[in-house]
């Protein structure tokens, strides 16, 4: 019986053999006897599809097809792992896969993000798998013990570093006291940004990740159109050094507020986190989601969130619980969730600020600005002033919180003050405990 | 259709209403609604065993018994929660709760780490499940993330802080220059230590839990009598303080080595660990567990580690997955290992170590010391000494990584030496990176 088992294989096939693809490759070569012991059966890719068939692989061509079509309707395929990415053709070819019964394991962010609702509750009505650890933070378990071992929990608040892009040109900037164009020349460099590095430094990577852990703690489909976004380009060095004279470090997060009971916030911008938070510490490529629930209090992930081996890690994981339902016959373990969660804008939520204001050397020009955020109800927690060149000078606030409309409309007045020559900079910033 | 599975209800049966029970009540009771939802069925407590029927409970006394026996065997219980701890009664009761083809879910890490196997192939057996995440780290994701997402990887390094009374009684010494009985008292006054601390501060609940991991990382269960066990209550303020001067903090953790193919080391130690590494940084009652896998890379998962409301989350998080599992008609997910993992002895690795020595003050000493070191081929990496009243003098020693054995070796020559009033504390030390 257990030999009958053993000959049946489960047959996979690969759509996509870039980054991801090779490492779940390679590590489905290197620990075989591991995985095939913990699934009970022997796992075998059969297939893989890629749609460039000029390009060099590490791999004999025989298992190469450049029509994916073929793979997501094979009879013989028992899992379709979907590794290409983005939403044409990932959306069309994971919905094929799925009509014609077969399991999916996808590292699809945008796809999931976008489709998420729609794709489950499709594989949810077939009796399928739809898994996508590796959609967000790369190696470190996370969308599966929210949906699993922290399920019970209420969860009042999630905030991630969920791209490291981003996350290695900050950690470069403060150590090297680079800035922000050298520490982006350098990530490229590096092989971790791409040459058009926008998805990850203006924050479209972290938003997908982001609405998709808001989906499965909160139930519903977070639409990422309703997710307010701001990226790190406009960062500077010198707001680093005033942000670790105060004992903060600048991290782009994604967040994740209960608001009430049946509302989110969801916004990825850069904030000033405090060095006591776990989230300050986490440095370079690292991952990490910090999460505060009713009953299970703080928990944090951290991990490598991307690159070949740790994303396959997540993959193989994947696959590994895939091939055990498909052995122990059960039903499909995806758990459906529907579309419409309700997102509060971001004028109606409260932060507390950080700002950076050029101002011209003279005496009211303090005055000014104070009766501005007077008259909006921001009260002020702390300030550096410094003399720049030319009768210039540098003003810095750390505001107490304040309504995010009420600081706007602050800025916009500051801004047009005699006395202020630019508005530098402006980030959100997170209380100290 | 709908309708009818939720009127047929899942009935709980708990075994202990203590710490654990009271939270994993609490969280059942605050968040019903969304945890039924989760499941698709409503859960119910339909019974609650206890052996003290005088206690006050906060409960109707309709819902306890103390036939403990009458629920493992009652027809109409799907689910056993096993919370009372320890062996007996609770390895009986829970084999006959699987014997009356009862799910079981169960806190009891001392019956995991001593039964783990034998319950566990006994649950699948009858196709059955056998969870118990709440056994290890509290309300933090550990077992079943080690289980799945991360199950691809080989494992080559675990180390864990596991027991927040230990972790709260070293902050408290590391913060305050508070002394260990001073620490332990005040443990004690915040309910974080038992009047009979033992099982804490001397590691054997820590041998539990790292147990069970290693037998989940490693495929077979990891005899507790072969886990190397030292506990913290020689520690001293004197060695936080070397320790802080190097760049270290003081632990106490758990440590899985792969040794080879086939063997694994498998200990209990408080451990200076260099700042930068992120277990340094877990304070206080808070557990991590630090893992490096072959393709993952590194991830930490820290949290609380215990608790009512955080064990209680895993309990349910355990139930939540124990109830989906009923509700789609799968065939047990408990995943089988076997006896007999390969524990090499402590005298077959090599550590680092920091010795701390009171010596008499005289123009040898330092020399006859480092004479033995030699002649057992241990290199010195760094030391301080300093004069102590009395013609008494204190010198400490960080060495490079030698033979666990030939440092036993020296420090048994080390002792008897003429110029040593005594070796004060000797405890291992984790590389820096």
């Amino acid at each position: 019986m257990v030999l009958g088992f053993m000959n049946q294989k489960i047959r996979i096939g690969m759509l996509g053999f870039g980054t991801v693809g090779t490492g779940t490759y390679r590590m489905l070569l290197d620990n075989r006897e591991a995985i095939n012991r913990k699934i009970g059966r022997e796992i075998e890719i059969s297939k893989i599809g890629i749609r460039d068939a000029t390009k060099e692989r590490a791999l004999d061509q025989a298992h190469f097809t450049t029509d994916l079509n073929s793979i997501v309707t094979d009879p013989n395929i028992d899992i379709v792992v979907e590794l290409i990415g983005g939403i044409d053709p990932a959306a069309e070819l994971v919905e094929a896969a799925l009509m014609h019964g077969k399991h999916v394991v996808t590292a699809n962010k945008e796809l999931i993000a976008k489709h998420g609702s729609r794709l489950v509750h499709l594989a949810k009505s077939k009796g399928l798998d739809l898994h996508y650890e590796a959609a967000v933070g790369g190696g470190i378990p996370l969308v599966q013990p929210l949906k699993h071992q922290l399920a019970g929990n209420e969860v009042i608040r999630m905030m991630g570093i969920l791209n490291g892009t981003s996350n290695y040109i900050l950690t470069k900037m403060e150590e090297e006291e680079a800035d922000f164009a050298d520490a982006l020349a350098e990530a490229q460099a590096a092989g971790y940004a791409e040459a058009d590095p926008t998805n990850d430094i203006e924050g479209i990577d972290t938003s997908y990740k982001i609405s998709i852990l808001a989906s499965i703690a909160f139930g519903k489909q977070v639409p990422v159109e309703a997710i307010y976004r701001e990226g790190i380009s406009k960062i500077g060095i010198t707001d680093i050094e005033y942000a670790r004279s105060w004992g903060y470090k600048i991290k782009l997060v994604g967040v994740v507020d209960a608001v009430g009971n049946d509302a989110v916030s969801v916004r990825v911008h850069p904030s000033m986190i405090p060095n006591s938070h776990p989230l300050a510490s986490v440095n370079g490529v690292y991952n990490a989601l910090w999460l505060h629930g009713d009953f299970v209090g703080d928990v944090m992930f951290s991990g490598r969130g991307a690159g070949s081996d740790p994303t396959g890690s997540a993959v193989i994981g994947d696959l590994i619980d895939v091939g055990r339902n498909i052995v122990g016959g059960g039903s499909g373990s995806a758990i459906p969730y529907d579309m419409g969660m309700n997102v509060v804008p971001i004028d109606d939520i409260q932060s507390a600020f950080y700002l950076r204001l050029v101002v011209k050397d003279r005496p009211k020009t303090l005055g000014e600005i104070s009766m501005v955020f007077g008259a909006h109800e921001i009260s002020i927690a702390e300030m550096q002033m410094r003399t720049l060149p030319h009768d210039q000078g540098e003003i810095v606030f750390l505001t107490h919180r304040a309504s995010e409309k009420a600081f706007a409309d602050a800025i916009k007045q500051v801004r047009d003050l005699e006395s202020v020559a630019s508005v530098a900079s402006s980030i959100r910033v997170e209380d100290k405990q």
